[in-house]
């Protein structure tokens, strides 16, 4: 062996004509050092070597048989605008040879907003479906039985009335609570982490996770009570290995705060699904489900399960969001494509393909039935579903497996320090080593050291349009409130008081809250009122913003272009006084903030002031913290479609308070459509996915001294 | 291990729910049986496990470091309508990264024609780009540097003047030839397989063959002098035993050949390429391309090479034609994403990725940039580049790498038991064997036992239309023409007939053939005259046309469906006094006869009288053979485009002999904007890519008797 290792360093070197060998391997994101060349003698003492599928320690997988009895679940993330249109969508996609249902709500859902509140003007419908009352959800699943198809739902903040609309909706479909199948997100510990769709602080929000897992042990043993995901923690920017200890870890608090609760673990453990998300590095990908499985089944070992299903790691996974590209969308297709074939080589339970356009918009037909497309070709035509696990035994798929598991696990036992998540939470470690990975991230592909096809090199002269769909949610909000008024009309008003103030004192006293919130869907009581009811008693989180420094810069270093940038910023500090000053705005529902906090890292790092604002304001808010901060510039950043709405407001609002000179860009998931209007409405720039940051800066910075020129001139 | 093993399979066996776990093995068209599991005791006596890449048997790379050192080269495989446009599209393509060019030839260059000779009123700049002089050779190179850009040409049989083209087009541009750089694919022995553009006997064709091994040896050391292709016979329904087989016994008989000749070995074998598809069977492509590797090696050690580079087997690939749809276009994407990682994961040399059109037309500007950036993300952002031959090690993979080997080489024995392939070539034997694995094949899909999304299973409700390349052959024709003449009119006559009488008399006495082409090149003497001095010694090769039957119909035994429309036919019979009879035509320069054969051998099967038409008819002929026949329907195979010029030549050949009573129907790669336009000249009935065809030989019946009433009545 050792013989045939020195030929082969003897001709590569060769090859390398003098260059160092060593520069072949290849540092990941992860640190994980990977070689040119992996032999046998790489997994010689690897001691997962002979397991075999559906047998503890599961790293080949959960089932004996996997997909040579059945292929996973093609379960495709939609919803959008009304219940109508959703439910629509969804029979189509049925019809088409999707498996089961999985809903995506709009952010004042799952904020726990009805749709009439004013805090969510610019969201309601728009990424997702609107959901006030348990008419909306009987109407979102008119004509598809619940007692057959299976329903995902991704919620986590406003969990217990989104729960308790789903029962119900059931209950009038005359399916029983009992035989209902599915999956709820229900995760709120990454919330805090990245996704930020909380509503109430961290320990009332656990008691709210732990009732719902209580509630499904005893009364739903198809549901899932939860979705340890790691999905949005890939998307905020982790590596892989922060995206598996994270959510592993995770995983362990849950079930200490189940068994904590009383529960035996064998009663829940066994409904706990996890959900991950699969990027563009493939092998690695595949390497991370395997990984998962070891470790989720040496961390139920702590818990002396009974039944081996309590130590299985069940997982959907669905294709990056990220990784996808607004310039020449159609390579997204071919991205998706191998982020699913990862997905399935890493042994996944259920799958969601994202369109080729879901880097800027909500899928269109066509779009959603590429991505449906692309999993039925897998399980159909390549044949990678006929044997278990086909990389078994690969050296390099088993060495990354090994080496992803350990330093994962490594970094797990670095939470188990800190006294586990929740407090690691709360201390907001987590959260930052994750926008460190982020900012690092970025300033690689900005630097074009990581390749985006079409995006940062080979960009395509000009671009063939394609048509996004896009959403009115003036409309949707109309007809909601609406809707609302009617059921808020015709209900029982009583009964719903009295159900919303049993719920609340439940929520005060103690006691699962799931069966008082399903009292108070039976009632009628909306989304909006049952969550009021939690929050009189809980309060309303407010996430603090810390901010990042130096990750980004420290990429540039000795970058010359950098440096000018830098340096026009210090000639502008010197020539006015001041540092030019940015106010990064996230306004509406949307919690997803790793674009907003890796551009304030950047921009802080070339030079400017800046400052982050909270979460979740409006547009009125904005412009004042804008105000009081006398900042040059307000950057917006939208991920989830509310710019539309919102940067008009914003900048009617600096007006009425004689603020013009403070210009207003926007950046972030913004379509090719939406940029004539804004700019008509005054937005001054825009600068879409793939913008590199410090031309964006150079281009701000510009901006601000043309706007100061002729303010002064 | 065993312990491991029976645990498996009694988990399994539950799983099973009593079904036998047996029934979880696949049988793939290669015979292959894949099993639902392998472990570590799969490759327990597996020899090639510590196999390192760079060293023989090359099963892992026939480089050490290979794409970690440099990745392989994207080579996209374009040609079509006249020089100035291929040369617009190739220069274009190589500013949008690809490396090196690939020229596809037309039907009419291909077969030795110049573009206004009548044979080929069909073809000229159709399914590649016409060239009939060197100055058309000069056009297509314009400005792309050939000391720098590798150039690929896909040429058989005439392979003299397009070789002797390339190499004065050199010249002229200050090139020497010994720094031209690429590939010609001069492989003969699979034209008389499955392509069919021959244009000599087999016997001088292998002459050919050689002198252009020789004459490349000798002065052109950065030449591939051949490329051993299997990709048209996977193409033509080959499995990938019978593919690898094939192949590797074509490129035995070569280097025989070129040995018999008295060259070293070393001094050709280095400079010998091959040409595999990449189909859809994912892990069983990866394995293939390992085992040619090491079967390579195995075939050389019977030379004695003294230079390793003797023993290697470099090839390009490309992903599969057949494999594509035109229902459903955009699913092609994905096909030939998958395609692609399977080459670059088996470790191919250089790629070209069809276009997501591809199936029905050539690529436009669009389709032809996704397929390259489908490389380009295969390269730059999957991370499968970073180390050689990742699934080394895997149970799955080295398994079937050693069972295609071994089958391959079984098979390989076959030919060497008949003498060796230029013998079985002659003996009709792997062509016959290729043509029953595509009938076999065609009745798996027909039956819907193997599945192709969109085509038949999962078909859109209504399909977006896209816009089609579409070459307008007549212009092309006339402007090939009109530069043929002012090059007859401007060239010294003198010199050009002394040149062709120099060729023609080498042919004829003996000597190496390729400096007289390159002397009648350099005289501006044109392609059809240069094979035209060649036939007249050599002749032009008519291949016989022998029929399959009974495979179809076999996979169909007890079939209700099948066996009613056999009735049908069969009381056809007995109330007309004959079966329904037709004519498979195949008309222009168009080879491909995969698509005619299979519908043969499956009418036939279903009943119909079926006469196989010889290749290459002018439409004035196929009428003649229509109506001594006495046929009821000439069923016309277009694979290359032909089809709009020659559908109504045939009709009007048929009206103007009185025979209109003949229905004319078309079948094969169409695409739908020519429908409308066919159907108005005459054509009664449009089978495209993915008809069944059962379905499409029940509909021809009712034509017929439909025909057949408005006759009599």
């Amino acid at each position: 062996m050792s013989d045939k290792q020195d030929a082969w360093r003897r001709l590569a070197a060769r090859e390398r004509k003098g260059q160092p060998l060593e520069d072949l391997n290849w540092e990941t994101l992860e640190g994980i050092k990977v070689k040119p060349l992996y032999m046998a003698n790489d997994v010689a003492d690897n001691p997962y070597l002979d397991d075999v599928p559906g047998l503890n320690p599961y790293l080949r997988g959960v089932r004996a048989t996997m997909y040579t009895q059945r292929p996973w679940t093609i379960r495709q993330y939609a919803g959008f605008s009304t219940a109508e249109e959703s439910n629509a969508f969804y029979r189509q996609a049925l019809a088409a040879g999707q498996q089961g249902v999985s809903v995506a709500f709009d952010l004042a859902t799952h904020r726990g907003y009805d749709s009439d509140h004013p805090r969510v003007e610019g969201d309601v419908g728009k990424a997702g479906v609107a959901i006030d009352t348990v008419e909306d959800m009987k109407i979102l699943f008119d004509g598809i039985p619940l007692e057959k198809v299976s329903v995902s739902m991704t919620m986590n903040g406003a969990v217990l009335p989104t729960m308790a609309n789903f029962i119900v909706a059931g209950e009038e479909q005359g399916v029983d609570t009992s035989r209902l199948s599915g999956t709820i997100q229900n995760d709120i510990l990454k919330e805090f982490m990245v996704r930020n769709t909380y509503v109430y602080p961290p320990e009332p929000s656990m008691r709210i996770v732990a009732d719902i897992i209580a509630f499904a042990s005893d009364s739903m043993p198809r549901f899932n009570s939860i979705s340890i995901s790691g999905y949005h923690m890939q998307e905020a920017g982790a590596n892989l290995v922060q995206e598996l200890a994270y959510t592993l870890a995770n995983g362990r608090e849950y079930v200490r705060t189940a068994v904590a609760r009383g529960l035996d673990v064998d009663a829940f453990a066994g409904r706990l699904s996890f959900f991950f998300a699969i990027g563009m590095n493939f092998f690695m990908e595949v390497a991370k489900l395997r990984a998962a499985r070891l470790l989720w089944s040496r961390v139920m070992s702590e818990f002396n399960p009974r039944n081996p299903r309590s130590s299985m790691l069940r997982t959907h996974c669905q294709t990056s969001g990220v990784s996808l590209q607004e310039q020449d969308p159609y390579n997204n297709v071919v991205r998706t494509a191998y982020e699913a074939m990862a997905a399935v080589l890493g042994g996944t339970q259920s799958l969601h393909t994202n369109s080729l356009d879901e880097a800027i918009a909500l899928p269109t037909e066509f779009s959603a039935r590429i991505a449906r497309n692309t999993q039925l070709i897998l399980q159909e035509e390549t044949g990678v579903t006929r044997t278990v696990d086909p990389l078994a035994g690969s050296y390099y798929v088993e060495t990354l497996t090994r080496e992803l598991a350990d330093r994962a696990w490594a970094l797990m036992q670095e939470i188990e320090d800190m006294g586990g998540m929740t407090k690691a939470v709360v201390s907001g470690l987590p959260k930052l080593k994750i926008e460190e990975t982020a900012a690092r991230r970025q300033a690689m592909i900005d630097r074009g050291e990581e390749v985006i096809v079409g995006v940062n090199k080979f960009r395509p002269d000009k671009q063939e349009p394609i048509n996004y769909r896009s959403i009115k949610n003036r409309d949707v909000r109309q007809s909601q409130t609406e809707r609302l008024c009617k059921v808020r009309q015709s209900r029982d008003q009583d009964r719903c008081t009295r159900a919303l103030a049993n719920l609340e004192n439940c929520a005060a006293q103690g006691g699962n809250l799931m069966p008082a919130a399903i009292e108070a869907a039976r009632a009628r009581a909306s989304v909006g009122e049952i969550s009021m009811a939690l929050e009189n008693v809980f309060g309303r989180f407010q996430g603090n913003v810390q901010a990042l420094s130096g990750v980004y810069g420290q990429a540039y270093a000795g970058d010359q272009a950098f440096e000018n940038i830098r340096k026009n910023v210090e000639s502008f500090a010197r020539k006015e006084g001041r540092r030019p000053r940015m106010l990064v705005a996230k306004m509406g529902q949307d919690g997803h903030d790793r674009g907003a906090r890796v551009i304030a890292t950047a921009f802080a790092d070339l030079g400017f002031d800046v400052d982050i604002g909270p979460l979740f304001q409006t547009p009125a808010e904005a412009a004042r913290d804008a105000i009081d901060n006398d900042v040059h510039v307000v950057g917006i950043s939208s991920q989830a479609a509310g710019h539309s709405t919102l940067a008009p407001q914003l900048i009617a609002a600096l007006r009425n308070e004689g603020a013009d000179d403070i210009l207003v860009i926007c950046g972030g998931v913004i379509p090719r459509q939406d940029y004539e209007p804004l700019f008509e409405e005054g937005v001054a720039a825009i600068f879409g996915p793939g913008t590199s940051i410090p031309d964006a800066a150079r281009d701000v910075l510009e901006l601000i001294e043309k706007r100061r020129l002729t303010d002064h001139g």
